[in-house]
């Protein structure tokens, strides 16, 4: 299992006998999603959508993610991808079953905390080997014909709420880089609001930078619709 | 052949009599790039780096667009896909034989002209039939979680500068919109730069709108590669 140090680290590598003289240490695994972590994987990007008080935007249903994410189709890294988060008090079995499905090894860390976590969701995000789902990112390649390349484009990083600010976030967005360079992509990029300075702040100190100038143009809804009329 | 007529049209059809009375007919079609169709599409792209003034960024070789844009794995609509369009003095042939690699069918037009294009480099953009490149869009999916649809993004849309004006870039545009609604998915979007009011303008004519609060964060060059280092 490799080890997952997001570039600047937060905190030193924690030393084995630090554990042992009390602090409280969570086990965090990444791995790749698959069609069983749909119902999961629903509540979450529900949650999402109660947090950017965009419910009225939210239409997506179980049977829907499964059949656009998880089709046959579908192929992880080469079309939208699913990473899951998830947190554990007792560490994770080295090999787990995804493995043996695509070419991601789950990546795993402790994380040194000052106090356990209160989850009052916890049995209703459970998930294998006694872990709780914690977060997901979504994301999939995007091209830059300038570059010649390919990239990631992530669409959502979601991190429930009583997990938040202990550097989860971070951890799914390096996932995302590292996996990046290892398929030699030019560029990982996503959206912020500009009013989210704390977002922004968190951004850039990954390294990102912000694109001023660029704005997203949509074309969704009937204004897309009218031009099926006339096939 | 599918007559493209973007909505709303810029003009009522033509009279077939209206051809033969003196108007400059010019035949125009949309098909699917092919890999051999790479050397017109590194043009049309360098084209567009001059354009924008970026031929500073400009990097993609023939080699890396065939291998990247056409390699087996990556299927049209499902991942990185190339529309090019081209045009004619004489009508294009029913039956292409980009027909029977994929599931698109070419979409065929006849443009209205007050005098012919002058084209300093038709021989260098010359396809088959006696054709010549005019332009392209290359476009892959995206994805909403909100809806649990697809989408397409829009990387590029690019118009030989002899050929602008004449709605080549709305009849780029309009195709993709098309195969979104074809495929049922729920968007299609692209970037614009927020000081380009004249293309912002042409996009709001067909229908898109500005998400005005939305910026674009992008994580590359040394500040991607460092997350390769520690895996």
């Amino acid at each position: 299992m490799a080890a997952a140090a997001p570039p600047p680290p937060p905190t030193p590598a924690p030393e084995p006998s630090e554990a042992a003289a009390g602090g409280h240490v969570l086990f965090t695994r990444i791995r790749l999603a698959t069609a069983s972590d749909v119902p999961h994987i629903h509540k979450l990007i529900h949650q999402m959508a109660v947090f950017e008080r965009l419910t009225h935007l939210f239409s997506a249903t179980e049977a829907s993610l499964a059949a656009t994410l998880f089709s046959p189709a579908v192929q992880p890294f080469h079309s939208f991808t699913v990473f899951l988060l998830e947190a554990s008090g007792s560490p994770f079995r080295a090999s787990a079953e995804s493995d043996s499905v695509s070419s991601f090894e789950p990546v795993t860390k402790e994380v040194r905390l000052e106090r356990p976590v209160e989850d009052p969701e916890r049995e209703r995000f459970g998930s294998v080997e006694d872990a709780t789902v914690v977060g997901f990112v979504l994301f999939f390649p995007n091209y830059s014909s300038f570059l010649g390349k390919a990239g990631f484009y992530v669409e959502d990083v979601f991190v429930r709420e009583c997990y938040r600010r202990r550097g989860m976030g971070r951890m799914l967005l390096s996932a995302v880089a590292k996996q990046a360079v290892k398929m030699g992509y030019g560029r990982v990029e996503w959206v912020v609001l500009d009013w989210n300075v704390n977002a922004i702040r968190f951004y850039q100190r990954l390294g990102a930078r912000l694109l001023e100038e660029w704005r997203v143009c949509r074309l969704s809804g009937e204004a897309l619709s009218a031009y099926g009329t006339d096939l």
